[in-house]
């Protein structure tokens, strides 16, 4: 038997075109003599669809275009993801199910392991499942499960470990049943420092239960979220055997009578920047894409932040859709302005320059009664940031270019950043990414020749708001605060555990401190682009009124 | 046998403040000649704590003051609220617990339904329960439940409605072992839409399992969420025979052997009007006090929003913490810069005056060639609301004033509002208010005298950002345009079934639409004071890439 894995990129909501791409692919399957196409968890709303699974014309809807998809399962089965009403009259209102659909007939089977952690809600809104039926079809016995149902041995974060996060095993229920391979239907999104994770994930549960695994993921970004496909197919050794592209649309079919006789190919081997590069484009692409923006603005200011971010935009959108500000002030540099001047000229990118000073004077005049006799400050320094923030959003405003937000992750984490001012943007393009990575980026976009100046990589970081202004006047140098930052925000280590890698105890009060404190900015932050196991936003959940 | 209903506020975090408020009441109730004490939901830490729970060292602080109120309770029991640890090998880490201490003995009865919908996330952090048990105290049979405990039979919102939220029911179970009464310790926040809700729910469970009820409320503000306290015991025929108050803290004690000899008294009357300014108030008054601000500013346009914030404020934090700013364009008014000074006076509130003329000016001047031939529009009136959203974050910087918000729910909803400009500020105090509810509240802020001047009420509204601008030029009148909102926003109506009320379809869709359009400019917004069943930001999660 056949089985073509369908790994696309859906846009929430957008039934039409969803069931458009996956009647599309149920026709190449057929032309390409597969019996069986899967395609990956809730691909017919798009995954995650977050609160539009409360609003029931939204479930009418899904109901609609499951039939329709339905119609087009004529001499090939499908298998496709979708939300299903629980019919019990108790527990949540849905279900995360995997629909098999084929010639009228359909067989249902729900998620058993709801996520709920970081990013992942899915608690709020299914039912879990407690049945554990393989069905048979052309002779092969087949157990689907999805996603995080192959995940209950897996536990979460480094403290308080468990050996289980989930009290039943979907797996151990299917293996006594000897199904001939086991099919999961995927939405897993990339993290940098967790994609090995889900190989092995994989790998362990096709050996562990000696049955071969069909794996089929999303791929495409969803706001914050960047699924990055990667399906594969795995024998009961647990040897990729078939594997899909990383961040793009892919199809490939396995004969599942042959599977253990193939070779063993793996996943390619993707250097961790250049995957940490493509998320971010992909990231970047799809939001424009799936919001109908085309084109994009940011304030260049000559430093490695905007020059990495809009290298990455000219990658994803283009460079003729782009059209950037330099806003130098009195504190500018000469160099800040070349510097900013080569970048846009190296990538061809239109640009202005508008001179804030007039601006900056015409607000510190106005504020000049109130301020008198005060030593200027933090509040003078984030009128610039604040000013060059209101041109950026005119431009935007005028002409329609979104405002891509140019702050890092070490930034958002210690608050190094003027809230309605370099803060702005519709999104957040390097927030997930820790300063120390960005210049490894910086170096990685100039791989084959110099796009961002040499100078704008070498010379110290500054926010150039007050004369010889530098990063490290206030921060720890990048390495050290990084390394912190990593141990206190990926890994959720205390103080002490920190300081014990070999930091002073302070720096780590103090940085650990910063953090605590800016949790109130990084509430108003855009939506950063997650690349890493936990990303500020959405899947960090702080409390603001609290005693750190 | 005497019980103690202790309903206090809470810092989240705060294991000192909080253990040394939980003792005090614990003195206090032995001195009243109380044999037990009950504390609400998680009171060790505050709820709700959020990812804090995922840090090991917030847990052992925790079980550290845990041991530090063991100590106090001698001669007395307490009932406090605490995040356990999970000992078993599998499952989530932690459970929600009440804790019964008496003389170095402990009884740990674990939550089981774990609220996941609107603000709640708990199976992200908590296992489910599974074991009922009451225990002893002084000839009495106990049985603890965990606020949702008693929510099992609550169908959630009005779609696909089902029976029961949940497929078990504590007091089903509990009742079977015939307990004296029923403690439940509670984190249950304000919505002026289901108070009435809660006590039906209460009234319910008694009458049903003919069982009494002890009910401890958490009060105080957590960020956006405000918990309303409203403590109170019923008797096993429903009937409330002891209430504490409404939006403060609270000590009563109830002698259980003579609860059903007790007259009904109910809960305090109170309109839904006062209920929501009270609840504004401490809203406020909290967020400021737990996150050890003191002074607060505001722009005064002479609206009816900065009126009845302001005058909010003033209750909340005291008029001579308050310094607010008057902003005035071309475009502003006379009678705006008067209804404001009037406002600002009758208050006694300190007020400057500052012209942005100039200001926009310079912005207009530096953009003169990039906007050359095109006319003014959206961009040039946002100049407008950023200048002044700069001008009182450099006050804010300055003199450490924290910046209010003073958008209203309407506003928010349809995107009618500055995003950098009039969106700015460190909470938003009516940002779960409607328009036609934000008339109501300045009829009761001038319930004794006037405060906000009569005109600020009565003239057409208008954002003044080009001459003769009404908001009656985008928008429908605010009655229409709110009942459409509700429908859509509180009760998840399709736009059909809102239209069927009465509405214009082409209207409806319109509405909905800028509903949606509007969700990346809310994602930015600063945290609400919640006040209804579906206030905008944490408990409504709706995705920025969707189809609309």
């Amino acid at each position: 038997m056949k089985i073509a894995l369908a790994q696309l990129n859906y846009h929430i909501a957008n039934f039409e075109a969803n069931t458009n791409k996956i009647i599309a692919n149920i026709e190449k399957a057929k032309t390409a003599g597969a019996d069986l196409v899967v395609f990956s968890e809730l691909s017919i709303c798009g995954y995650p669809p977050q609160d539009l699974l409360e609003q029931e014309d939204f479930i009418s809807e899904t109901e609609k275009y499951i039939k329709i998809i339905a119609g087009a399962c004529t001499g090939i089965a499908a298998i496709i993801g979708a939300p299903v009403i629980n019919k019990s009259r108790q527990g949540k209102k849905l279900y995360n199910a995997a629909v098999f659909i084929n010639d009228g007939k359909k067989h249902i089977q729900r998620k058993t392991h709801l996520p709920t952690y970081d990013v992942f809600d899915e608690y709020r809104y299914f039912e879990h499942n407690t049945e554990f039926n393989i069905f048979e079809f052309k002779g092969n016995k087949i157990a689907i499960t999805i996603c995080e149902d192959l995940w209950d041995k897996q536990p979460l974060g480094n403290s308080f470990a468990k050996d289980k996060l989930y009290t039943v095993s979907p797996m151990e229920a299917y293996s006594k049943q000897n199904p001939d391979f086991i099919i999961n239907i995927a939405a897993s999104p990339f993290s940098y420092n967790q994609d090995s994770n889900r190989r092995n994930i994989l790998v362990d549960n096709a050996k562990d239960y000696s049955i071969p695994i069909i794996y089929v993921n999303q791929v495409g970004a969803q706001t914050e979220l960047v699924f990055d496909g990667g399906s594969m197919v795995l024998d009961r050794q647990g040897k990729v055997v078939k594997s899909l592209k990383f961040f793009e649309e892919d199809f490939q079919i396995i004969d599942v009578d042959k599977i253990d006789k193939l070779p063993e190919i793996g996943q390619p081997a993707y250097e961790r920047i250049a995957r940490i590069n493509d998320a971010l484009v992909l990231g970047l692409r799809d939001y424009f894409a799936k919001m109908n923006f085309k084109t994009a603005t940011l304030g260049l200011s000559g430093g490695i932040d905007s020059a990495v971010t809009l290298a990455i935009a000219a990658e994803a959108l283009g460079t003729e859709n782009l059209h950037v500000l330099l806003l130098p002030s009195k504190y500018s540099s000469d160099h800040s302005i070349n510097d900013a001047v080569d970048l846009a000229k190296n990538l061809g990118v239109k640009y202005e320059i508008i001179n804030i000073e007039k601006i900056v004077s015409a607000f510190d005049n106005s504020l000049s009664t109130l301020f008198k006799g005060l030593a200027p400050g933090i509040a003078e320094e984030n009128i610039q940031a604040r000013a060059r923030g209101v041109i950026l959003m005119a431009l935007s405003n005028k002409f329609g270019n979104i405002l891509l937000n140019t702050s890092n992750k070490s930034e958002a984490a210690v608050g190094y950043s003027t809230l309605y001012g370099d803060m702005n943007g519709g999104l957040s393009v390097l927030g997930d990414v820790y300063k120390t990575d960005v210049f490894k980026l910086a170096r990685y976009i100039n791989r084959n020749q110099e796009i961002i100046p040499e100078n704008t990589i070498t010379k110290p970081p500054s926010a150039e708001l007050r004369p010889d202004q530098k990063d490290s006047d206030s921060l720890p140098d990048y390495d050290t605060l990084d390394t912190i930052l990593f141990n206190y925000i990926e890994l959720k280590k205390s103080a002490i555990e920190i300081a014990s890698l070999g930091f002073e105890m302070e720096l780590v009060n103090k940085t650990i401190s910063m953090v605590n404190r800016n949790e109130y900015k990084r509430f108003q932050s855009p939506p950063i682009l997650r690349i890493s196991s936990k990303a500020f936003g959405f899947g960090r959940r702080m409390p603001l009124v609290a005693k750190y």
